[in-house]
């Protein structure tokens, strides 16, 4: 390190190779969204063929986090980052991770779309696109807030997975009169029940990233522990024969 | 640097830190592991009390997988390794998220199996202790390929999950086909539903494992594409009334 430009060069390739990982993250969450909105579109319109693309495009989501897990590792090794720079390269990690684990989620709502295509309509699968926008766009916001660094933008993002678990649970209880009232009904709605699941889980995921961008900006975590997820598994047998 | 036993100092607490982190997770998979065999049973048992315990002691699983990420963000910041001992870092860190995940499946069988015992018993619960026997086998085994480095005995576990992808299917269907004969078997078949994903959830996440495993031993990733898992997103109405 004789030469002075030396350290100035490593720091400023440092910075290109973390704006380029950050960069594929933001593909990345761009993918899934355009994932999760277009496999609500599928469902909404009975449409197989998109479906079917959605289903197909989900290799592409995981071919950037492969790059994302190897940039990291590279840098990892090369630049040995310390204190506020390593927890941007492992947040980038985590977070490549969940909008991994999003895109399957999508690709799973869409693949179970045709399935579902295969019965006659059922009145509840109009309830599951609303679920899709809901977890969407807590999807974009959580990523707008990491692009930003805003903890706070990321904790209201947190808040909101509530709603989501409410409209989900909701949802449960009404494919669970609908199955109840005709068997024809079951098959259907049991696709209903689990890709309404995948867009609750699809909520969590965004909450995940939101604590990854609050220990990002904050270097503690978001300790506050706050109930999770899925009310259903509390669900006992409803009064038969009535629609609530 | 003038002492000439610092360098080995150094050499000699990078292993007791590793050995550290490697012991927290040998202890996270346990735990995991006890958790599904004592969910198994509750369902099995309709042991309500023992599905509670279960529920409760998933804070422990969660309590070490915060020590670990810890662990490993001083790690990378104080040792800053690089090749295969970053490899066996970062493997640690995601290892230790997929034990929290199973975790997590496990605790929500034991939650579903409380809501289980609402209801009368039915016939199609007694598949998921078989279930969950089948996917902790798969958790003992890739632990334990983790703790010998044996990426062998990882790949064996990763093929072993199609065995019970099969097992899954096959209890999906006899649940919708019990769905379909009694309109009280549905909000407890749901359950089971639910509860049959989350194993199979399980033995996806030990893939997951199998796959750092492979990984951390050979430097490069298990490629070699195999369709992930859950095979009912296919399935379409039976024909009623048959039991088959």
């Amino acid at each position: 390190m004789t030469d002075p430009h030396a350290a100035e060069h490593i720091i400023k390739s440092y910075d290109t190779e973390l704006s380029r990982l950050l960069d594929e993250i933001a593909r990345m969450g761009l993918l899934a969204r355009e994932q999760l909105a277009d496999a609500s579109v599928a469902v909404a319109e009975r449409d197989s063929e998109l479906a079917a693309r959605v289903v197909e495009r989900d290799n592409a989501i995981d071919a950037l986090e492969h790059e994302v897990s190897h940039d990291v590792l590279r840098l990892l090794a090369l630049r040995q980052p310390i204190a506020r720079d390593l927890r941007e390269v492992l947040a980038a990690l985590r977070i490549a991770a969940d909008i991994e684990r999003i895109g399957d989620y999508a690709a799973n709502v869409a693949k179970r779309g045709i399935a579902l295509n295969q019965s006659a309509p059922v009145t509840p699968a109009a309830a599951l696109p609303r679920l899709a926008e809901v977890a969407g766009r807590m999807l974009a916001d959580v990523l707008d807030a990491y692009r930003r660094h805003d903890a706070a933008a990321a904790l209201e993002v947190w808040e909101r997975d509530e709603q989501l678990d409410q409209l989900y649970t909701a949802l449960f209880r009404e494919l669970l009169t609908y199955m109840m009232e005709d068997p024809r009904n079951i098959t259907p709605c049991t696709h209903l029940l689990f890709m309404a699941k995948n867009i609750e889980r699809i909520g969590d995921h965004a909450t995940n990233i939101a604590e990854n961008v609050y220990f990002l900006v904050h270097a503690r975590p978001l300790a506050e522990a706050r109930r999770k997820g899925d009310l259903t598994s509390d669900v006992t047998p409803p009064v038969q024969g009535h629609r609530r």
